[in-house]
């Protein structure tokens, strides 16, 4: 997985890479400090304003630099990721620089401080939107301002997790184009 | 895809369906009405309680029957059944009872009046909780409150939505249950 190249992707289409539901990885920054977590608890809110809402619990040390920068970057990784994946959700930020740790590439981003992981497929850069629900629900309301993929293909082989340890890969696409009405595509 | 026998399963592991993001059919009910939604955009929000939030657009005819009713059974299918899947999203509740128009078998929940789905590999019999969130974000916040799902395979061959009528369906297992520290499996 080198650094991809990408290019500017709709933001009101995040819904490609984000509804199947992966695993992603979440890049933040704060005053120096840096980190990266996974997320697996995570759901498209709307097209326009493009809004993805992120369970992020507050025992994660990425939980405060993003509540407190109000930024992060949601990073679409690749099936080929799979032992980064589940490294760096089973170490702490506290103790690790994890882009580091983990041979990832910091890539500067557009819109927010908070550095993009080059070798992922996709890049949101994200502004948080609405803290209310962070204490009762852990729930970020996040507005994609930005986003980055590479060109093809059209949604690259991810990783979904289920618990236990244990991941499944997207596998084969199916077309059912012709069974949608118009205005449900 | 006949209808499933089914066991009964710990609520507080429904994230074994949920997390991957599959695209799930929501069976609902209210004074003697009965609809069938495909829902993409939901996710896990804890373990215990077992709690599930869901983006249900009041343009969709079950949005009432589930506000008024605080009640639904979020099903899941197989990727077999892939075209009922897209029919279903593309047709309204309003004209068509759909366990009747995709010949979709009804099945009485333990908890809740909603009609489960016989065909889907799992059902989980949700209770809205929290409402305060409908207006603002049409997000609904569930307890599943009893859950029930065939006993193999433990998951299933499921399908995940990326717009645009493509889905991709749930490929590869693969195990990193070696790279977990106990306390995060």
């Amino acid at each position: 997985m080198p650094v991809a190249k990408k290019s500017d992707f709709p933001v009101s289409e995040v819904r490609r890479f984000m509804e199947p539901g992966p695993i992603v990885l979440v890049s933040s920054a704060h005053k120096g400090e840096r980190d990266i977590m996974t997320m697996g608890w995570h759901m498209v809110m709307g097209f326009e304003p493009s809004l993805i809402g992120c369970y992020i619990w507050d025992q994660n040390h990425s939980h405060g630099l993003i509540r407190k920068s109000r930024e992060c970057v949601i990073n679409v990784p690749t099936a080929d990721m799979a032992a980064k994946i589940a490294g760096i959700g089973n170490s702490s930020g506290r103790e690790t620089d994890k882009f580091e740790a983990f041979r990832l590439t910091p890539v500067k981003a557009d819109e927010v401080s908070a550095p993009m992981i080059g070798e992922c497929h996709a890049n949101l850069e994200c502004r948080l939107v609405d803290s209310s629900l962070i204490r009762t629900y852990s729930l970020f309301i996040f507005e994609v301002v930005k986003a980055h993929a590479r060109k093809a293909p059209r949604t690259p082989k991810m990783l979904h997790y289920t618990g236990e340890g244990i991941f499944i890969t997207s596998g084969r696409t199916v077309n059912h184009r012709k069974s949608f009405k118009p205005g449900m595509l």
